[in-house]
Protein backbone atom coordinates (compact mmCIF):
# COMPACT_ATOMS: atom_id res chain seq x y z
CA UNK A 1 0.00 0.00 0.00
CA UNK A 2 1.04 3.12 -0.81
CA UNK A 3 2.31 5.11 1.81
CA UNK A 4 0.03 8.49 2.84
CA UNK A 5 0.52 11.42 1.65
CA UNK A 6 1.41 14.22 4.35
CA UNK A 7 2.15 17.89 4.91
CA UNK A 8 5.85 17.18 3.45
CA UNK A 9 4.36 16.29 0.11
CA UNK A 10 1.58 18.96 -0.06
CA UNK A 11 4.64 21.23 0.38
CA UNK A 12 7.14 19.57 -2.37
CA UNK A 13 3.98 19.79 -5.23
CA UNK A 14 3.88 24.00 -4.06
CA UNK A 15 6.65 24.30 -4.26
CA UNK A 16 7.18 22.82 -7.77
CA UNK A 17 4.14 24.83 -8.67
CA UNK A 18 5.61 28.10 -7.90
CA UNK A 19 8.56 27.52 -9.58
CA UNK A 20 7.11 26.82 -13.06
CA UNK A 21 5.00 30.03 -11.96
CA UNK A 22 8.22 31.97 -11.28
CA UNK A 23 9.78 30.87 -14.41
CA UNK A 24 6.70 31.87 -16.75
CA UNK A 25 6.45 35.16 -14.74
CA UNK A 26 10.32 35.60 -16.06
CA UNK A 27 9.42 35.08 -19.33
CA UNK A 28 6.12 37.35 -19.28
CA UNK A 29 8.10 40.48 -17.62
CA UNK A 30 10.44 41.92 -20.15
CA UNK A 31 6.86 41.79 -23.40
CA UNK A 32 5.23 43.73 -19.99
CA UNK A 33 8.39 46.03 -20.07
CA UNK A 34 8.31 46.35 -23.40
CA UNK A 35 4.72 46.58 -23.62
CA UNK A 36 4.47 49.65 -21.21
CA UNK A 37 3.93 53.29 -21.99
CA UNK A 38 4.96 55.13 -19.32
CA UNK A 39 8.87 54.91 -18.21
CA UNK A 40 7.65 54.62 -14.44
CA UNK A 41 5.98 51.41 -15.28
CA UNK A 42 8.59 50.01 -17.28
CA UNK A 43 11.19 50.33 -14.75
CA UNK A 44 8.64 48.53 -12.19
CA UNK A 45 8.85 45.42 -14.53
CA UNK A 46 12.14 45.32 -15.26
CA UNK A 47 13.29 45.66 -11.65
CA UNK A 48 10.66 42.89 -10.49
CA UNK A 49 12.12 40.93 -13.35
CA UNK A 50 15.47 41.46 -11.63
CA UNK A 51 14.11 40.20 -8.48
CA UNK A 52 12.47 37.50 -10.01
CA UNK A 53 15.64 35.73 -10.66
CA UNK A 54 16.63 35.93 -7.55
CA UNK A 55 13.05 34.61 -6.31
CA UNK A 56 14.12 31.61 -8.76
CA UNK A 57 17.31 30.75 -6.77
CA UNK A 58 16.10 31.05 -3.58
CA UNK A 59 13.10 28.59 -4.57
CA UNK A 60 16.18 26.60 -6.01
CA UNK A 61 17.93 26.82 -2.38
CA UNK A 62 14.86 25.49 -0.62
CA UNK A 63 14.77 22.23 -3.20
CA UNK A 64 18.32 21.71 -1.87
CA UNK A 65 17.26 22.42 1.80
CA UNK A 66 14.25 19.41 1.21
CA UNK A 67 16.81 17.43 -0.29
CA UNK A 68 14.82 16.76 -3.74
CA UNK A 69 15.52 18.09 -7.51
CA UNK A 70 13.89 21.48 -8.31
CA UNK A 71 11.42 20.34 -10.25
CA UNK A 72 8.84 22.30 -11.96
CA UNK A 73 5.17 21.39 -11.92
CA UNK A 74 2.86 22.92 -14.98
CA UNK A 75 0.73 25.59 -12.74
CA UNK A 76 -2.54 26.42 -15.40
CA UNK A 77 -3.49 29.46 -12.94
CA UNK A 78 -0.81 31.36 -13.96
CA UNK A 79 -0.65 29.97 -17.08
CA UNK A 80 -4.47 31.46 -17.40
CA UNK A 81 -2.89 35.30 -16.07
CA UNK A 82 -0.32 35.27 -18.26
CA UNK A 83 -2.94 34.76 -20.92
CA UNK A 84 -5.07 37.46 -19.79
CA UNK A 85 -2.08 39.57 -19.69
CA UNK A 86 -1.91 38.93 -23.13
CA UNK A 87 -5.07 39.40 -24.08
CA UNK A 88 -4.68 43.07 -22.47
CA UNK A 89 -1.68 43.76 -24.52
CA UNK A 90 -3.39 42.59 -28.00
CA UNK A 91 -6.67 44.52 -27.04
CA UNK A 92 -5.64 47.39 -25.57
CA UNK A 93 -2.56 47.77 -27.60
CA UNK A 94 -1.92 51.59 -28.51
CA UNK A 95 -4.59 53.02 -26.13
CA UNK A 96 -4.50 54.95 -23.16
CA UNK A 97 -5.72 52.14 -20.84
CA UNK A 98 -2.83 49.80 -21.26
CA UNK A 99 -0.57 50.57 -18.61
CA UNK A 100 -3.82 50.20 -16.30
CA UNK A 101 -4.78 46.72 -17.70
CA UNK A 102 -0.73 45.88 -17.56
CA UNK A 103 -1.20 46.91 -13.78
CA UNK A 104 -4.28 44.73 -13.39
CA UNK A 105 -2.73 42.07 -14.89
CA UNK A 106 0.25 42.07 -12.98
CA UNK A 107 -1.20 42.62 -9.51
CA UNK A 108 -3.37 39.57 -10.17
CA UNK A 109 -0.12 37.44 -10.67
CA UNK A 110 1.61 39.14 -7.64
CA UNK A 111 -1.30 37.84 -5.45
CA UNK A 112 -1.24 34.35 -6.50
CA UNK A 113 2.68 34.76 -5.55
CA UNK A 114 1.29 36.36 -2.10
CA UNK A 115 -0.80 33.40 -1.68
CA UNK A 116 1.41 30.92 -2.59
CA UNK A 117 4.33 32.26 -0.69
CA UNK A 118 2.14 32.82 2.30
CA UNK A 119 1.24 28.92 2.20
CA UNK A 120 5.33 28.24 1.89
CA UNK A 121 6.00 30.06 4.62
CA UNK A 122 3.58 28.67 6.81
CA UNK A 123 4.33 25.15 6.14
CA UNK A 124 8.23 25.77 6.40
CA UNK A 125 7.43 26.74 10.19
CA UNK A 126 5.20 24.50 10.72
CA UNK A 127 7.77 21.42 9.36
CA UNK A 128 10.65 22.84 11.35
CA UNK A 129 12.47 24.29 7.80
CA UNK A 130 13.82 27.77 9.42
CA UNK A 131 15.78 28.27 6.61
CA UNK A 132 13.25 27.61 3.81
CA UNK A 133 11.17 29.81 6.45
CA UNK A 134 13.21 32.97 6.18
CA UNK A 135 13.89 32.42 2.30
CA UNK A 136 10.35 32.27 1.62
CA UNK A 137 9.45 35.15 3.79
CA UNK A 138 12.14 37.33 1.97
CA UNK A 139 10.10 36.47 -1.56
CA UNK A 140 6.83 37.07 0.08
CA UNK A 141 7.86 40.63 1.24
CA UNK A 142 9.13 41.63 -1.91
CA UNK A 143 6.37 40.45 -3.89
CA UNK A 144 3.77 42.72 -1.33
CA UNK A 145 6.35 45.77 -2.21
CA UNK A 146 5.74 45.15 -5.72
CA UNK A 147 2.10 44.87 -5.55
CA UNK A 148 1.97 48.34 -3.04
CA UNK A 149 4.12 49.90 -5.92
CA UNK A 150 1.74 48.78 -8.73
CA UNK A 151 -1.31 50.27 -6.55
CA UNK A 152 0.58 53.26 -6.55
CA UNK A 153 1.52 53.52 -10.39
CA UNK A 154 -2.15 52.87 -10.85
CA UNK A 155 -3.74 55.38 -8.23
CA UNK A 156 -1.02 57.79 -9.58
CA UNK A 157 -0.66 57.92 -13.47
CA UNK A 158 -1.66 55.09 -15.27
CA UNK A 159 -5.49 55.24 -14.22
CA UNK A 160 -5.89 58.86 -14.33
CA UNK A 161 -4.22 58.80 -18.27
CA UNK A 162 -6.61 56.31 -19.36
CA UNK A 163 -9.53 58.32 -18.06
CA UNK B 1 -12.07 53.04 -37.83
CA UNK B 2 -13.35 51.40 -34.67
CA UNK B 3 -13.99 53.74 -31.62
CA UNK B 4 -9.93 53.60 -29.55
CA UNK B 5 -10.56 51.42 -25.96
CA UNK B 6 -10.97 53.61 -23.25
CA UNK B 7 -11.04 52.48 -19.50
CA UNK B 8 -14.65 52.20 -19.34
CA UNK B 9 -13.73 48.92 -21.96
CA UNK B 10 -11.36 47.80 -19.46
CA UNK B 11 -13.57 48.22 -16.26
CA UNK B 12 -16.11 46.33 -18.77
CA UNK B 13 -13.73 43.45 -19.08
CA UNK B 14 -12.30 42.89 -15.74
CA UNK B 15 -16.12 43.06 -14.44
CA UNK B 16 -17.13 40.52 -16.55
CA UNK B 17 -13.73 38.22 -15.70
CA UNK B 18 -14.91 38.25 -12.11
CA UNK B 19 -18.59 37.45 -12.74
CA UNK B 20 -17.46 34.76 -14.29
CA UNK B 21 -15.19 33.72 -11.61
CA UNK B 22 -17.45 34.46 -8.68
CA UNK B 23 -19.74 31.80 -10.58
CA UNK B 24 -17.16 29.25 -10.56
CA UNK B 25 -16.13 29.92 -7.05
CA UNK B 26 -20.19 29.42 -5.93
CA UNK B 27 -19.82 25.65 -7.88
CA UNK B 28 -16.47 24.75 -6.08
CA UNK B 29 -16.99 25.94 -2.53
CA UNK B 30 -20.30 23.07 -1.63
CA UNK B 31 -17.22 20.64 -3.14
CA UNK B 32 -14.78 21.99 -1.03
CA UNK B 33 -17.26 21.97 2.55
CA UNK B 34 -18.50 18.52 2.09
CA UNK B 35 -14.18 17.42 1.69
CA UNK B 36 -13.33 19.55 4.74
CA UNK B 37 -12.12 17.42 7.50
CA UNK B 38 -12.52 19.68 9.73
CA UNK B 39 -16.19 21.36 11.19
CA UNK B 40 -14.44 24.52 11.15
CA UNK B 41 -12.91 24.57 7.77
CA UNK B 42 -16.42 23.48 6.58
CA UNK B 43 -18.35 25.94 8.07
CA UNK B 44 -15.91 28.62 6.54
CA UNK B 45 -16.33 27.37 3.39
CA UNK B 46 -20.39 27.44 3.92
CA UNK B 47 -20.62 30.73 5.30
CA UNK B 48 -18.16 32.20 2.03
CA UNK B 49 -20.47 30.51 -0.31
CA UNK B 50 -23.76 32.60 1.17
CA UNK B 51 -21.30 35.69 0.83
CA UNK B 52 -20.53 34.46 -2.68
CA UNK B 53 -23.97 34.71 -3.60
CA UNK B 54 -24.45 38.37 -2.16
CA UNK B 55 -21.07 39.21 -4.34
CA UNK B 56 -22.77 37.98 -7.25
CA UNK B 57 -25.65 40.02 -6.94
CA UNK B 58 -23.49 43.18 -6.17
CA UNK B 59 -21.94 42.44 -9.69
CA UNK B 60 -25.03 42.62 -11.00
CA UNK B 61 -26.06 45.19 -9.17
CA UNK B 62 -22.69 47.48 -11.03
CA UNK B 63 -23.75 46.25 -14.50
CA UNK B 64 -27.06 47.99 -14.26
CA UNK B 65 -25.23 51.05 -12.69
CA UNK B 66 -23.01 50.92 -16.39
CA UNK B 67 -25.84 49.88 -18.39
CA UNK B 68 -24.45 46.98 -19.80
CA UNK B 69 -25.94 43.47 -19.59
CA UNK B 70 -24.28 41.02 -16.96
CA UNK B 71 -22.14 38.89 -18.90
CA UNK B 72 -19.18 36.30 -18.17
CA UNK B 73 -16.28 36.16 -20.19
CA UNK B 74 -14.23 33.15 -19.45
CA UNK B 75 -11.55 33.09 -17.22
CA UNK B 76 -8.67 30.98 -17.54
CA UNK B 77 -6.81 31.88 -13.99
CA UNK B 78 -9.55 30.49 -11.91
CA UNK B 79 -10.37 27.63 -13.74
CA UNK B 80 -7.02 26.64 -13.34
CA UNK B 81 -6.80 27.40 -9.41
CA UNK B 82 -10.22 25.42 -9.25
CA UNK B 83 -8.50 22.68 -11.34
CA UNK B 84 -5.89 22.77 -8.39
CA UNK B 85 -7.96 22.87 -5.96
CA UNK B 86 -9.59 19.04 -7.45
CA UNK B 87 -6.16 17.63 -7.63
CA UNK B 88 -5.67 18.24 -4.21
CA UNK B 89 -8.89 16.93 -2.95
CA UNK B 90 -8.08 13.74 -5.08
CA UNK B 91 -4.52 13.40 -4.30
CA UNK B 92 -5.19 14.14 -0.58
CA UNK B 93 -8.12 12.96 0.18
CA UNK B 94 -8.45 10.54 3.24
CA UNK B 95 -5.15 11.89 4.46
CA UNK B 96 -4.37 14.48 7.39
CA UNK B 97 -2.53 17.63 4.84
CA UNK B 98 -6.63 17.59 3.28
CA UNK B 99 -7.24 20.48 4.82
CA UNK B 100 -3.91 22.23 4.90
CA UNK B 101 -4.44 21.89 0.94
CA UNK B 102 -8.02 23.04 0.60
CA UNK B 103 -6.68 26.21 2.51
CA UNK B 104 -4.12 26.65 -0.29
CA UNK B 105 -6.28 26.02 -2.81
CA UNK B 106 -9.04 28.60 -1.47
CA UNK B 107 -6.36 31.16 -0.53
CA UNK B 108 -5.10 31.26 -3.96
CA UNK B 109 -8.50 31.97 -5.13
CA UNK B 110 -9.40 34.41 -2.26
CA UNK B 111 -6.26 37.27 -3.45
CA UNK B 112 -7.14 36.65 -6.85
CA UNK B 113 -10.36 38.15 -6.17
CA UNK B 114 -8.38 40.56 -3.99
CA UNK B 115 -6.54 41.63 -6.96
CA UNK B 116 -9.76 41.92 -9.13
CA UNK B 117 -12.07 43.79 -6.85
CA UNK B 118 -9.08 45.78 -5.70
CA UNK B 119 -8.20 47.08 -9.18
CA UNK B 120 -12.37 47.62 -10.15
CA UNK B 121 -12.92 49.81 -6.86
CA UNK B 122 -10.21 52.07 -7.93
CA UNK B 123 -11.21 52.36 -11.61
CA UNK B 124 -14.70 52.79 -10.45
CA UNK B 125 -13.45 55.72 -8.55
CA UNK B 126 -11.66 57.26 -11.25
CA UNK B 127 -14.48 56.64 -13.52
CA UNK B 128 -17.03 58.32 -11.15
CA UNK B 129 -19.21 55.63 -10.52
CA UNK B 130 -19.21 55.69 -6.78
CA UNK B 131 -22.11 53.64 -6.52
CA UNK B 132 -20.19 50.75 -7.87
CA UNK B 133 -17.21 51.43 -6.02
CA UNK B 134 -18.55 51.34 -2.71
CA UNK B 135 -20.28 47.63 -3.94
CA UNK B 136 -17.08 46.65 -4.45
CA UNK B 137 -15.46 47.87 -1.76
CA UNK B 138 -17.53 45.59 0.46
CA UNK B 139 -16.86 42.48 -1.62
CA UNK B 140 -13.30 43.23 -1.02
CA UNK B 141 -13.01 43.90 2.71
CA UNK B 142 -15.10 40.13 2.83
CA UNK B 143 -12.84 38.71 0.58
CA UNK B 144 -9.66 40.21 2.93
CA UNK B 145 -11.67 38.66 6.04
CA UNK B 146 -12.43 35.67 4.65
CA UNK B 147 -8.36 35.10 3.56
CA UNK B 148 -7.57 36.35 7.02
CA UNK B 149 -9.90 33.12 8.66
CA UNK B 150 -8.64 30.92 6.44
CA UNK B 151 -4.90 32.21 7.70
CA UNK B 152 -6.15 31.77 10.94
CA UNK B 153 -7.35 28.08 10.34
CA UNK B 154 -4.26 27.31 8.79
CA UNK B 155 -1.80 28.12 11.47
CA UNK B 156 -3.54 26.93 14.19
CA UNK B 157 -5.91 23.78 12.80
CA UNK B 158 -5.21 22.35 9.62
CA UNK B 159 -1.59 21.98 9.41
CA UNK B 160 -0.80 21.22 13.03
CA UNK B 161 -2.62 18.23 12.45
CA UNK B 162 -1.02 17.57 9.01
CA UNK B 163 2.27 17.89 10.39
Amino acid sequence: MAKEKTLDDLFLEVLKDIYYAEKQILKALPKMAKAAESDQLRRAFETHRDETKGQVERLEQVFEMIGKPARAKACPAILGMVEEGKEVMEDFADTDALDAGLIAAAQAVEHYEIARYGTLRTWAEQLGIRGAGRLLEQTLKEEKKTDELLTKLAEAAANQKAA
